[in-house]
């Protein structure tokens, strides 16, 4: 009644956030962003990254170019570079597209093919067996430049209920020509878990691995999937949070979780997937896209109970109210606050930082401190250094730099070359009273401004701070302009970058408060790495 | 490959939103806005709205009072009161909750009954043959009272797995007293679907009429509820944008789609299930918690492409990129205009706002105002009102319900109680000067005040507008605090949700350009809606 698939020896979990999941309506990733997705993929122990389509745009080309530079250590996965089949009546080899492939240096290369015949005519207006050809071509050439091949059957489904005998052929001329995984894609989404089955085991019979890709148009992107693998496929791809056009691609973060905790597969490491609940969060704060309460596994409200009835039975056996243990993910049953708030997390990562919170006491003190300051908006998740400077105020070990006695900032339509708002910042700096203007593009320029000149003559190292992005959130939805919001700050000293938090009624007094931080933890860094 | 199985001669769609959606984190309805959620239900055409639980609160109680006192006229739907089985050691004639049941004068009556042992021990503290007896008892006494009844075995799943004797004497005990249906819930939500067949066979068995009742905590509560209606249930239990505690309910917008669209089963009426896009919508403008953009069938994304490579295809055969026709469940394809923004994507885009740009030199013209307004930092792919705003000025009828003449603004570290920005906005209307101030909690709170104030005297609709998410993102990362801005608005009058964007070199300047299309985006809409 509860009878799981064997798992098969290999397999493959495959992210395609930063090249599907990026075409979700809103989402804009920069190179950075990408990198640091990149970062916190590899953390959750994927064994696949597929980051962009080089040579489709400038800036996949650049996060290629960057990461096999040396800007992106990768423990785990294996960077995937995507692109097309070749043109048609071109060969591969003189295909720029193809080449850009090879020039992004990765492994692994995934290229998409079509296999829906009306697709052919329609899309690319060519036959059906040059089609076929353009496969073989593009993957034969791309083995014998000494990649691994991959390759993404675009349409597949509503092609084999078109023209089955021309979808399981493009499989066969793939595998023939030496891709090591064909991808079954539903790339309209619309597909149901009970038709996976059959039509996955006849492509089986071709005896290619098998992968698979899901969009969710049917609310059954993660279902499809299972059944998929059930049916045999050994390779899943999915996007973190679901991101991706349209109602968007199978999550990844729930395939692995149901994989891993239902089925009992270790497709990643057990401690990687601890780690999923701030993994996808942190990629939340890079996104700008919240992760919502309701997701599986890893949202706010995910193993939330409203108390009252079953308060106490829930604390005689929690299980009987969970359908499983939420610390495996990473969360937390009364998730009222996010997940860094449990002491074990607190300890872990104070104990990262170089504090030590052994003692239990101390530590719940803090957390609670921690979740205080979460209910009121704040998010530790992805501003470590806000964590820091919050966690030496409690350990005694505030810090003086500065101290703030008043700032004002005015803005107006009247742009002078010098900017539009002019802020005057008043502060206390090793007992001298340190009061200067700044100007310049916005209230948020002005600001940093006026405080960089009030701290240069006592700290000359501010000069190299520089403000490298900015991402503001607002809190509680409906409330209109006069609402909680919340500023996140990059901030980068030419070697290293980090960010801060603020919260206030206002984007001012939120940034204020996330660029203070910013310069106080900034100010920190350099006096430990002077120590 | 694609078979379906056949409809039953009876099927019941069950809405819980009111009862169990409610449960969700955060969400509160008033007994009024009980009452337009079940009429928005009703337009649905569903079969059942379970509407509380009477004698359990106030206001659950006051709902029923006031649908059978005539506040609620239903055209398709029965109301539905829910409760428990009887306290133990009571007799169900002389327990006031199920007094409480019948005094909600409702046609059916759901009651929860444990069907798992270690809940009938640790949650009830009372024996097997107890609980049973109070299934036996609460059925016949409200059967002979002349009510339909249906049963949810809680935890039913779980119980199975636990106790398969007991689960399934739980069910048939239910069928014994009288039971219409009794319903199999998926409580903790932690079921595949692949479990679902041989569970809900079992059930099948005992020879009653089954439902289903699923949660989302492993993202497959709509597959769920698939597979047991496939498995054969008739009565399927979900709630409006999957609504629910912890990672919500089925969705059932999304199941009835499902079965209605691929299955083929007409379990709704066709011209309601049109609908389906406008009752989500307008039961999230009740509820104050907006459906997302990626929801299946009816979110906002749904249907919507990133179609620069494609658009031309997609001109020739829309089918080939949609896995249904969306004006069946009343949404629209939408092409999103992006930096590809190709003339063939402004073209299709203008038509769907009801302009005309099948001449080929102005769609051309718009396009490369649309491109160059992108390289500056414009989006116009999550911002449909400044995108009509836009082709509006180049099709020389340019917005003149207000001009602005200057603003200016100021805040502080000083925290009055009506905030601590002060703006002063001077526009002119229908050739008059407003000059106004404003002030509130930040910058765009203090310009929003002073911008309704300037403009309320002309066009007093404005009131109802009210700004209810706000995203600012820098663009061109590594210029510090003096970089590219841009901003996005969403703002709502109520009844519809429109965004706009503004682009500038600081925060205020581009929320200022959002804020100010907000609201002339708002007033077109007004004169368009009555003229």
């Amino acid at each position: 009644m509860t009878t799981v698939p064997v798992a098969p020896d290999t397999f493959h979990v495959f992210d395609t956030t930063l090249r599907d999941g990026a075409q979700q309506e809103g989402m804009g990733l920069t190179v950075l962003d990408k990198l640091r997705i990149a970062a916190l993929l590899d953390d959750l122990g994927v064994g696949f990254i597929e980051g962009g389509w080089p040579g489709a745009n400038p800036s996949d080309t650049e996060f290629f170019a960057r990461a096999a530079d040396g800007e992106l250590e990768l423990r785990h996965a294996t960077l995937v570079a995507f692109g097309a089949t070749r043109k048609v009546g071109a060969t591969a080899a003189e295909d720029p597209q193809v080449q850009a492939l090879l020039d992004a240096r990765t492994e692994v290369i995934c290229i998409v093919a079509k296999s829906h015949d009306e697709h052919v005519f329609r899309a690319l207006h060519t036959t059906l067996e040059e089609n076929l050809e353009m496969v073989r071509d593009t993957v034969s050439h791309l083995v014998s430049q000494g990649r691994r091949v991959f390759v993404d059957c675009e349409h597949f489904f509503d092609g084999y209920r078109a023209n089955r005998e021309y979808a399981l052929e493009v499989v066969r001329t793939a595998a023939d020509a030496g891709a090591e995984v064909v991808v079954l894609c539903d790339t309209n989404g619309g597909m149901l878990p009970t038709w996976m089955g059959d039509i996955v085991s006849a492509a089986a019979q071709i005896g290619v691995d098998l992968g698979i890709h899901c969009h969710n148009d049917t609310g059954c992107a993660v279902a499809n999937t299972l059944a998929a693998v059930e049916a045999g496929v050994m390779h899943v791809q999915g996007t973190m949070n679901g991101h991706g056009e349209r109602t968007g691609n199978a999550n990844l973060i729930t395939v692995v979780a149901n994989l891993q905790l239902k089925y009992g597969w270790e497709v990643i490491p057990p401690e990687s997937l601890r780690e999923a609940t701030r993994i996808a969060h942190a990629i939340a704060g890079v996104t700008n896209v919240p992760v919502t309460n309701r997701q599986p596994y890893v949202g706010q409200s995910a193993f939330a109970h409203k108390a009252g009835l079953h308060a106490s039975a829930i604390k005689v056996d929690a299980n009987l109210y969970q359908h499983i243990d939420p610390t495996l993910v990473g969360n937390d049953m009364r998730m009222l606050v996010s997940d860094m708030a449990g002491r074990a997390n607190i300890q872990i990562k104070g104990s990262e930082l170089g504090y030590d919170l052994a003692d239990r006491t101390l530590a719940a003190r803090i957390t609670d401190v921690v979740k205080a300051r979460e209910m009121e908006g704040y998010s530790y998740e992805s501003a470590d250094a806000s964590f820091e400077l919050l966690l030496r105020s409690e350990l005694g070990m505030a810090d003086r730099s500065f101290e703030v006695t008043s700032w004002r900032v005015f803005t107006s339509h009247e742009t002078k070359p010098e900017g539009d708002s002019e802020a005057t910042v008043k502060l206390r700096v090793n007992g001298e009273v340190e009061w200067l203007v700044g100007e310049g593009h916005g209230p948020l320029n002005a600001l940093d401004v006026a405080l960089r000149r009030a701290l240069v003559r006592a700290y000359p190292q501010v000069e190299a701070f520089e403000l490298t992005d900015y991402r503001v959130r607002i809190l509680d939805q409906g409330h209109g302009t006069d609402a909680i919001v919340r500023t996140l700050i990059d901030t980068s000293d030419g070697s290293r970058t980090w960010t801060t938090v603020g919260v206030g009624t206002n984007v001012i007094e939120a940034s204020w408060e996330a660029l203070h931080d910013a310069y106080r933890w900034g100010l920190l860094s350099h006096r430990k790495a002077h120590n």
